[in-house]
């Protein structure tokens, strides 16, 4: 499998391109609109196909690639159910298995941030976690249907049932990291660690007290349309 | 083997972190003075013991973490012999091969941006390239001893010498990727792609009229003491 990690300094986005080397096929997870281009052009230096546009959930920071992507790929959009989009060509349930060519891609439902939040577990090795668990960090829980009490649930039960070894790729970083593990995290995750209770995260998560995304106002009325401006 | 990628914003500087799982020795590649306890709190978190301090070569844009790391950690400081920095507690040669714990780490002698460039070759799968070979790039040539010729030779006859899919990890990367692999390099580097020849690229590089570094003058006095502030 051939793998690149990609950056949005705007929004501190991490897009990520999975290739699988025997078939070509390739999924992006997360992409950004203005970065179509770069996208597209690492996929072709890259041989692969489009095969797959994986959102972790509807953006509240930046527009998705995801419509861009298909008008020039005719890759099929997918994202979880409970995002519940009527632009996308597959709705993604808990315990799904897909396939980027030979790789094995397996959704876990991991709401929280938002309702429709899905993590990608990739390779038996690698997940792509997007708002959900963030390095030393996870996504905001103070709005789009957010819920402290479902992120935890999310972390804690189902991220972190995965293998110690398992690299966990975020969505965003804002500090100068680009991954991490699960075996880290549940050790070192000032909110989510295990030794952590339910309740200290709820009260953790009420008081961070953050300003609004600033571009909230474009972001979630083109992403809820994959991307698309209206 | 564990590895992480940290970035610095200021000098878009990637430093590396590698830890051998069973023994849990370490090394660093190309650290940045103002990150040295990120970079200690990562090793910390990952259970690596630092043993060595790499630096691909002296640094003209920021001041490197080694002299502190070494401060801290009793780690050695290594780079490459033509760097010629008494500083140093290991001056490594073309075709030596180190160990971190049980990963092999071959250098290569890289010489081009400066006479000193080393590269490290490590687990027979990545390369960490300092400023000789970017992702679709170079460093520069016209300072520091720099020499497009030899630079030249450095990628085409060395680097490049290695498997298609060895993973390339630069010291920089200005537009907002991570990596990269030697295969692609070859295909589409715009200077150093294989239809290139020793003349086009001695002609792109002689025409690229580039400012000097900000911080030069500060950097370059710091990195030949191994980052000591004098």
């Amino acid at each position: 499998m051939i793998f690149r990690q990609l950056f949005d300094t705007d929004s501190s986005t991490y897009t990520y391109i999975l290739v699988d080397e025997v078939t070509h096929k390739a999924a992006i997870v997360d992409s950004v609109i203005h970065h179509v281009d770069r996208d597209l052009s690492v996929l072709a230096a890259l041989n692969g196909k489009l095969e797959w546009i994986l959102d972790t959930h509807v953006h509240a920071d930046h527009i998705t690639g995801a419509f861009e992507l298909r008008k020039k790929t005719k890759a099929q959009i997918a994202l979880g159910k409970a995002a519940n989009l009527s632009c996308a060509d597959r709705l993604l349930d808990d315990g799904d298995e897909i396939l980027i060519g030979n790789i094995p891609c397996k959704v876990l439902s991991t709401p929280g941030h938002t309702n429709g939040c899905t993590s990608y577990y990739v390779n038996n090795s690698m997940i792509f976690t997007g708002d959900a668990l963030l390095i030393g960090g996870c996504g905001r829980t103070d709005f789009q249907e957010g819920s402290s009490e479902k992120l935890f649930h999310s972390i804690r039960e189902k991220i972190f049932g995965l293998p110690d070894s398992t690299i966990v790729y975020p969505a965003h970083d804002y500090k100068e990291k680009t991954s991490t593990t699960i075996g880290e995290e549940k050790k070192s995750n000032p909110r989510l660690k295990l030794s952590n209770t339910k309740e200290q995260f709820i009260d953790i998560m009420k008081n961070l007290k953050l300003d609004e995304p600033k571009n909230m106002h474009k972001a979630v009325p083109a992403n809820i349309k994959c991307g698309q401006i209206p």
